[in-house]
């Protein structure tokens, strides 16, 4: 996909090139840092071809893309504070790099930051474009809290989960391709289904991830195989199974939870899970997702020729082998 | 000031009708908590006098007035976290009452609640509004970094100091009043002028409170005195004095903050500080950002009955016995 290599190259430049104050240091060093660990700027991406899409050059769009992923950092920056997390990127997170009081002070300046991105776009489409991200922002959080709530939770429905995941990570999807609309100026139809497309490939990419986890190639996937079963994370997979399980497998699945050897544990539920065929079941709702996202894309009111590089983006995101 | 009691409870039943989700509640019972332990809710009074002294009707300016006092909130939830203050206004903390990780994901949204309420003001003036508020946003959090930072630093200046307190906690006054100002659509040189003068109270007013820490009434103060002396806090007390201080008074003053007494420790503070003449350098420095504020004021164009409400505020602020 040419666009994808050109665009990404244009918005590293551009993040590259956001001034962050040299004091205080221990306020903005730590910006400097994380905006700079890489990532794919896939959400930053969906706001220039959501412009583009709409006929719109898509540098255009360049501040609302550069709001997104900036929210998309800052939301990052506070999640790895509340998820104790060492690394992101294989690289320190804030919090361990400096201390949780930075990690924090931070984050806030830096959604801050979003917002004067999002002001640096013209005052006619300032408060179409606020009101989607406002929004988001807002749904982002309850997200984040449903998370962790449901850490805490034994009983959580897989309606639950995947409103949960809707709000935590999809809703950003939508909003970026929505911002792209708005900055175009299409008609609201067009705007909500093109952010109808982005939250249900969000859904469709989330659900794929869990299922990445413990079915992906190791090879080509990069991270430790197995490793949401390892810290009993309640996947998708883990809920279906839950739900589907006879007495005796949901005592073994339990018995597996609280198993400490790592080889035993990711082989005995992936064991489990084939038995109850939970990969199929997780495939099946991920495509469900997919295909309301193609509904609602095939729907939107602009020639073919211009779908093509947000069709393909999808099918690249969506198609790995799994 | 029936100005002050009219509008107190204007603002107070404004504050009480924001309609926070009930789910999660973990997200939003920590924000109906803290937005509803008072406080005397100066900032958004300010908003409101900021559109009145320009001939708007002050409730034109409610949900500008309503983001500043929600921002404030924010700006305490989080600050509370970091300085691990187990209480605000004699009640809990939400990080005490709940847990770190609630306190900061609420402290999140509560901001982008704060945008919400600015959107909803006309979209001729959003711009505007938007900019004062983020770069005011922006320096709270410089403010917040720099406060921090002088807790680990042997020497501070006074000028850093006085910078410190313009950014956490002065620029925020400049800010409500000049949101007021801008709804109320006046020069931008009016503007600039009720920005400088917010700006000056807010200073003069932190010295004072500074001032007041050792040498209030402990009757009429309602707070422990000697409370800064006992935290062994860098205020503009203690850095006059070592400013001022002999080498002998300088090692008088070290063995002061090392004593464990607490009455041995604020009677030796306040004696070294009479010695110096301290209570009357800080009360010179506070007069001279009281008298930049007037002269601000007095600059303004626009008759001076209207005025009188302004000027009262100011006055009511910044003539407690001291």
């Amino acid at each position: 996909m040419q666009v994808l290599s050109t665009q990404t190259s244009y918005l590293e430049s551009k993040i590259a090139e956001l001034d962050f104050p040299l004091e205080p240091a221990n306020l903005y060093d730590p910006l400097r840092y994380f905006m700079q660990l890489g990532g794919k700027r896939m959400r930053p991406m969906l706001t220039l071809m959501g412009a583009a899409l709409f006929g719109k050059p898509a540098e255009k769009a360049l501040h609302a893309a550069l709001a997104v992923e900036i929210f998309h950092n800052f939301s990052l920056i506070h999640d790895d504070i509340m998820d104790e997390a060492p690394l992101r990127r294989k690289k320190q997170t804030v919090h361990t790099r400096w201390n949780t009081n930075v990690a924090i002070l931070s984050g806030d300046v830096l959604l801050v930051k979003a917002y004067q991105e999002i002001c640096k776009q013209d005052a006619a489409v300032l408060p179409e474009l606020l009101a989607v991200f406002n929004q988001t922002a807002v749904e982002v959080c309850e997200g984040q809290q449903l998370d962790m709530d449901f850490e805490q939770q034994s009983d959580v429905s897989i309606p639950a989960y995947v409103e949960m995941i809707r709000l935590k990570t999809s809703v950003l999807l939508g909003c970026a391709l929505e911002m792209g609309a708005i900055v175009a100026e299409t008609s609201l139809e067009n705007r909500k289904l093109i952010y109808e497309f982005g939250q249900h490939i969000g859904i469709a990419f989330q659900i794929q991830d869990d299922i990445l986890d413990l079915y992906a190639d190791p090879e080509k996937f990069g991270k430790q195989v197995g490793g949401d079963v390892l810290a009993n994370k309640k996947t998708l997979l883990y809920l279906k199974a839950k739900e589907l399980a006879t007495p005796a497998q949901l005592q073994q699945l339990e018995d597996l939870v609280a198993n400490n050897d790592p080889q035993v544990k990711v082989n005995g539920v992936r064991n489990l899970f084939d038995a109850l065929q939970i990969k199929q079941e997780a495939r099946k709702l991920m495509d469900a997702h997919y295909a309301v996202a193609l509904k609602a894309f095939d729907s939107i009111a602009v020639p073919e020729a211009s779908k093509k590089d947000l069709r393909e983006l999808a099918a690249y995101l969506l198609v790995r082998e799994i």
